[in-house]
């Protein structure tokens, strides 16, 4: 079995070093990730600049890009074959509800999926004191898993960690996605010392909304969350209701 | 009504300035769009260096960050009341079937659909000589839509615009995200004057499934595309089939 492995918080982040080791007992693991912090990256891709891969190690790379690049670059690049599965982490922190949308993490993960390998993302639910080894052996259930059972075309996984040892983890969920109460002072102004204006975004610890199922509650309640992404973006549901704006919209171009 | 505009490519643009122009003539519009290029910058939200805001006329700012800080901070931070309506565009060249996630100027609609503004992007379909005049006319009138009917909660629209004069446009179609067949050799390697290798994300233009109702297809056939995108990744399907996964992971942990 070959694993590319990938992640946003950069090549030498505990977490993604990890993951390779304890993938590495069941595949031939090809690591290729970001050579600094590249947290919030989103999906983002760099087009107007070249990038560069240095070799760290055996099968092992960083690239001057986003984690996206880094699988893209990976799969239709570096590898002579298409890898079997593609595991993005593991994440200094949680991945969960909307953040989905802002994770580098997550988005490794995204790519894989479009390019047509199954992919998941692990991130580790914590501030400090990382209990890595949980998250990692989590992945590598997850990745036999996959390996045996594959999953639906189009869904990724995004799964998160809970910050204890593997034996007090309360189970597994499979979950959706949840959703953030935002702050409405999510900004900081600053002032710097030649007295110009700047601001910080994000500036304090949100809340979410008690769903039932969502990814939140799962880590609350001390279990992994496993939340079943898709690609396509499209809200089914609208594209009936919104049918009635064709015509109104017609009419404005005298169609 | 206020409407808040961003886009990826700048607020040098001709795209940002004939949408901004034409709103202008049934709104209070607020420009805040990054200072440079940010395409393909994705959902990226910039948390590890401060965020600087220059003003540059009236209700008109450029941001040292990409399209989402943009959203963010003239939601959370600059504007005095919250915006009836985010726009974001007009994008130079479409933003079709998976390449929404990759986007900038879809991420900024995304922001502001986050932050609970009812928001859309709009993309002109050309590689050159942009009848921009078309996106922003058609953008008035969407605005002037939603204004009258809002959006559904958790959606935002993804407009793509062909490049044509309004006269000649074939009409509006509500559609679903199409999907692109990926390039085998989708990167392109070279070497610099130093006999360094370097890499190129990109190299050559790819062709689409022929799916019906998709953006690709509405564009194909002369039409403005209106697909609706959601918030929330989730895949419920894959929410009910996984389910199964819960005890076989459960059992590996020894419950």
């Amino acid at each position: 079995m070959v694993i590319l492995v990938s992640n946003d918080d950069g090549i030498h982040s505990p977490g993604i070093q990890a993951l390779a080791d304890t993938l590495r007992t069941i595949a031939d693991v090809y690591v290729i990730a970001p050579d600094r912090e590249r947290s919030a990256a989103s999906h983002a891709l760099t087009l107007h600049k070249p990038l560069r891969l240095e070799k760290f190690g055996d099968n092992m790379y960083s690239v001057n890009g986003t984690p996206t690049d880094c699988i893209n670059l990976g799969i239709n690049g570096i590898l002579n074959e298409k890898p079997d599965i593609v595991v993005s982490g593991i994440n200094k922190g949680g991945n969960l509800g909307d953040d989905v949308t802002y994770s580098g993490t997550v988005s490794a993960a995204f790519e894989g999926t479009l390019l047509g390998v199954p992919s998941f993302a692990v991130s580790h639910v914590a501030e400090s004191d990382f209990k890595f080894e949980t998250s990692a052996r989590i992945a590598l259930y997850l990745a036999l898993l996959i390996k045996e059972n594959s999953l639906p075309p189009g869904v990724l996984l995004n799964v998160n960690v809970p910050n204890l040892d593997i034996k007090d983890i309360k189970g597994f969920k499979i979950t959706r996605q949840g959703k953030r109460i935002y702050d409405e002072n999510a900004i900081v102004e600053k002032v710097d010392p030649r007295g110009k204006k700047y601001y910080w975004i994000g500036g304090s610890r949100l809340s979410w909304e008690k769903t039932e199922d969502s990814d939140f509650a799962a880590i609350e309640e001390g279990m992994v969350s496993i939340t079943p992404l898709r690609l396509d973006l499209t809200e089914y549901g609208a594209v009936k209701s919104l049918r009635i704006w064709e015509s109104s919209l017609n009419k404005k171009i005298g169609i």
